[in-house]
């Protein structure tokens, strides 16, 4: 049987979703956990994407077979008794055995936090601590240069395995309460940094460093050389996957 | 000069705001910081009271001396550049040298936040995950028992050293959004455990296992037996603390 999973986590203590020797990975753990539900026949999970080290997830989302019997109910109990506390299982559905976390993903919602107040020890872990005030209209206005369909190149770190940079941005929108930026992104897919390195630029826009119309041309070269600073990865959470 | 500091602490990683020999803890790491800044003759640090292992603060305060001739936002940012990025000062006044950051205070505010939503992996250092629902109303009504001057003897771990349990409480407020009950607590003064044992309590009203007006029976008894569990500290917040 085919299982989907739709879990949070929180990013802090790991070396980001993807297995790797000799690190503490998200996959590494459910993989384990898992593997030991189905009676120690080792469990391969494929999620919707990766999230790199210290990213974190509200509405992450994976598939694995397993060869045991266990009622969606019955699952994400031993899930959530097995797991760490700083991952939780939210949601445990049955799925066609031809259904992919990956490759089916229509769309999905990343947010980014930034904190433009004083420094906070509590949230440090959770907000980007920007701790300086942005030009939040500015931000805005290059919101029009990043949507739609473009090569993101520029905005990504060029690996010989992606042959595709062209992404659609369906949705950015900001939202500022009490000293704290939510930004959100609904695109169709995202490349690695992709989102962080918008925030980057966007964050140089706030600053006035660059005007927003630049925007397009730094996506026209595409070019990494031409983004700017990559946003740091606590103030990043992977918030929903559509299918 | 005396100095008083205004500080927030994520206690997450701390036994507790007193020191003690081999356990890290905030007097402890400030003590040391407060001793370089010093020129190494050693700096003791007096604060408003102490918060248990994994409390929080939003508003701790805290005074000491010292010998070198330093200015208040000098001092600020030399703090904060030694101390760990989960202790944050927001403030720095010189005050009088018979000024005392305990002996001192008016008032204090406690904040206490219980989440009776769904598990949050993100949330679980800050908020108490009790993760099921609790009857606001009659919480409320409980707040009347509370309130006032009163023995909380029952509320507290009683030890030789405290001779007086009488304290004053000024206000209790709930507010609910998002699933997030926090409650805050202004008092002249508050016993060890004395806010997450109230707290104990006012869940045991929540769930319906006691009635609101037990509670002044309870208080009548003098006794820590009478009160129920006390809630756990990664729930608690020390908020502000008036002179």
């Amino acid at each position: 049987m085919r299982y989907l999973i739709t879990f949070k986590y929180d990013g802090t203590n790991y070396s980001g979703y993807q297995k790797q020797p000799n690190a503490v990975t998200i996959q590494g753990v459910l993989e384990e956990v898992l593997t030991r539900i189905n009676s120690n026949k080792k469990v391969l999970v494929s999620a919707s994407g990766r999230t790199d080290a210290h990213v974190h997830a509200l509405g992450q989302r994976a598939h694995f077979d397993l060869d045991i019997s266990i009622g969606i109910e019955e699952l994400k109990r031993a899930l959530n008794s097995l797991l760490p506390n700083d991952i939780y299982v939210t949601n445990v559905e049955m799925v066609d055995n031809n259904f992919h976390a990956r490759f089916d993903v229509k769309q999905k919602k990343y947010i980014y936090k930034i904190n433009i107040g004083e420094y906070n020890p509590l949230d440090r872990n959770y907000i980007y601590q920007y701790n300086s005030s942005l030009n939040i209209e500015k931000m805005k206005e290059a919101f029009q240069y990043l949507m739609g369909e473009h090569n993101f190149k520029t905005f990504t770190k060029t690996t010989a395995e992606i042959k595709d940079y062209i992404r659609t941005i369906h949705d950015i929108k900001l939202d500022l309460k009490d000293s704290i930026i939510t930004i959100e992104f609904i695109g169709n897919g995202f490349l690695r940094y992709m989102v962080r390195n918008m925030v980057g630029t966007l964050i140089a826009v706030g600053e006035g460093k660059i005007d927003p119309r630049q925007i397009e041309e730094m996506l026209e070269k595409e070019d990494r050389r031409e983004a700017l600073k990559t946003a740091s990865p606590e103030g990043l959470y992977l918030a929903e996957v559509y299918y």
